[in-house]
């Protein structure tokens, strides 16, 4: 064998992370054997005849853990187990280990993630989560109201006016559409400027604080300058779609001490990964665990019942990833968004609970010409949503 | 209307770029549906009655050009273009544009792009392309032969000791396997170093070049940082993942002119965009055209017939993606990988022409525990099989 001799000149810590995947297959032997070609390809890449024996093949190859052929026929959730060292340091290689090649595989889905403290202790994690961000917006238990700024084409003076009618009318949040970059229409800095000027003419008359939060997707090497452009005009948080950019442009906008403002990841491009019923990562995975991971403090994703076609389940997958424990990383808060309609606020706030940021834009335009009366019908709508669930509680 | 008045306070160029899409639909009506809702959500994002007439709805929405519902039943192939300026500049919002939001919609696929000359001006593309990378080789035209520096886990020392014996054998192209990044096993440093070092030792007793391309797959602060080293180390390209880094993380170093290294993809993470037959991105599109736009000089891709299922249609079509027009675009180096083995390249090399990096890897380990004599038989067998269809055409 070529590489008979070789091992690692050095000895594992014996800490493992671990990874619950979908795998599809016509018999449990054949689920078992995919399951094997799992734990090769997302370390060593080679065949086990390949592995020389010792250390390679008993560490650093992954390990099947457990194997559960309950949920249904041609189908089992195993879980998989990696050395912590496979991913050196940084969230690139750990998804590089937990999905990089496999991504490829028909039939194999990422289902949920299990990190040992020592290693969740080395992502910081989201600077504000969900405690965070009500404080900055002043709101202690109700859902938070917010929307999306659109559309994308129209001149800055007039989407500043659109988020002073929207703040003025009770919204708690405001978010650049993620189509809004750095466009002629409306370039990112006149854009962010103005805005933010609206933002805060609003809430000195109405004493509350809504948050503005543009979009700061960009080439990556000019994220962080939008980023500190941002920061410097008084932007209440950075929007960042990690599809477009890479889910560790999340990481860099978190951390940087420099910035020290919410990140709110957007799911553009990201679809494909949650698309298949038999391919990709999970809700739970992709828009909860890995962006508390990279650091997110609010996610936003698409809705069961709007104009997207996920499932309740894949929601409450959602909702799970963001609140569940993971160490000292913090809960964070889910936006649900796309194509949902103020009427259905009741059942939203039913699903959703209360500490989630109801994301409406199609819904909070279209009730009436006066933007500022259908901002107030919307926060209006939310509160006795919520309180009507309260009341039956 | 909320928006009636608001409009775009510029004239816009009238350019404008096209995406054919895949629809599926129950009905031609339904497939039309569909793409009048492509044509809004991948700009303005709004339901098409609330936006303004006037430029916003004659101009910065998509529109569609051309429909074509012959490929089979419950389908259409549906050509839609946008204005450009409506992507900004750079990758990231071009990809937003693209397939953004859409992502999120089952059953529409991304099948080709056609920018016009003004807009592929924009795009540096590819600083060595296929003539680039033959000429670093010194191999006129034959097919290229290359490999995957593994496994994981094994100290430095030995992967160069593997490298040397590989292009010692005759291989021209030798990279890291992508799951080598800076690991406590192989650090990244040190084993740059180490493998330049192998790699020029045995091109100097061969009197031929084998490239060493490192993998510099990182956090997105740290990729440049990476290259330099490599650079400054001597190694002759870089490699990168860009599902892991995002897209853009290519430009960035194809660009870069104190780098001036061929990039060569890796398609890590990337495989839930190609696996779904009726969701995500065409392989002329992901592992050719936009690996064009962003710069690369040869794409890795997965090949039929290996350990993975993608079809040769799909093969054919990163082939096209390669190798096709673009303006000024440099034709790419397809490396298809993934399972191949010796025993198939006569047929590899009927399928991917001469305009091949063939990446043996598994298959290259295999035939003998005698690395030198592997990549010797490899080499012969590449040229075997290139001479043989040459004398049959």
């Amino acid at each position: 064998m070529v590489f008979a001799k070789t091992q690692p000149n050095l000895k594992l810590s014996g800490e493992r992370f671990s990874v619950v995947y979908n795998i599809l297959g016509d018999s449990k032997e054949q689920i078992m054997d995919r399951a094997q070609e799992v734990c090769l390809e997302q370390t060593v890449e080679l065949p086990l005849s390949l592995v020389p024996e010792g250390v390679l093949r008993d560490e650093v190859v992954g390990q099947i853990e457990d194997v559960d052929y309950s949920s249904a026929e041609g189908r089992a959730t195993v879980k998989i187990n990696y050395p912590v060292e496979t991913t050196g340091t940084g969230l690139t290689q750990f998804l590089n280990v937990v999905f990089g090649n496999t991504s490829m595989q028909p039939g194999i889905q990422v289902v949920s993630l299990h990190l040992p403290d020592s290693m969740l202790a080395t992502y910081p994690g989201p600077r504000f989560g969900t405690a965070g961000l009500r404080e900055i917006m002043g709101v202690k238990e109700r859902p938070l109201i917010g929307t999306a700024l659109k559309p994308m084409g129209v001149p800055p003076e007039d989407l500043a006016e659109f988020v002073y009618q929207m703040a003025l009318g009770g919204l708690d949040f405001i978010k650049d559409d993620h189509g809004l970059a750095n466009q002629i229409f409306h370039p990112f800095e006149e854009r962010v400027e103005r805005c933010v000027e609206a933002v805060d003419r609003a809430n000195r008359e109405t004493g509350r604080k809504c948050m503005y939060v543009p979009n700061v997707t960009a080439p990556i090497d000019e994220i962080r300058d939008r980023a500190l452009f941002a920061k410097q005009a008084g932007a209440d948080g950075l929007e960042v779609s990690f599809g477009l950019t890479g889910m560790d442009a999340i990481r860099l906008l978190a951390q940087d001490d420099d910035l020290q403002l919410p990140v709110i990841s957007h799911p553009a491009l990201s679809g494909s990964f949650v698309t298949s019923p038999t391919n990709g990562i999970s809700h739970r995975v992709l828009y909860g665990q890995l962006m508390r991971l990279a650091g997110a403090d609010g996610v936003i994703f698409v809705s069961y019942g709007g104009r997207f076609a996920y499932s309740e389940e894949q929601c409450q997958g959602a909702l799970q990833g963001c609140r569940e424990p993971m160490g000292h990383l913090k809960p964070i808060l889910p936006l649900p968004g796309g194509g949902m309609t103020l009427e259905r606020l009741p059942e939203l706030r039913s699903f959703y609970g209360r500490d989630v940021i109801f994301l409406v834009a199609g819904g909070l335009y279209s009730p009436s010409p006066d933007l500022l009366a259908n901002a107030k019908l919307f926060a209006k709508m939310v509160v006795e949503a919520d309180s009507a669930v309260m009341e039956q509680a």
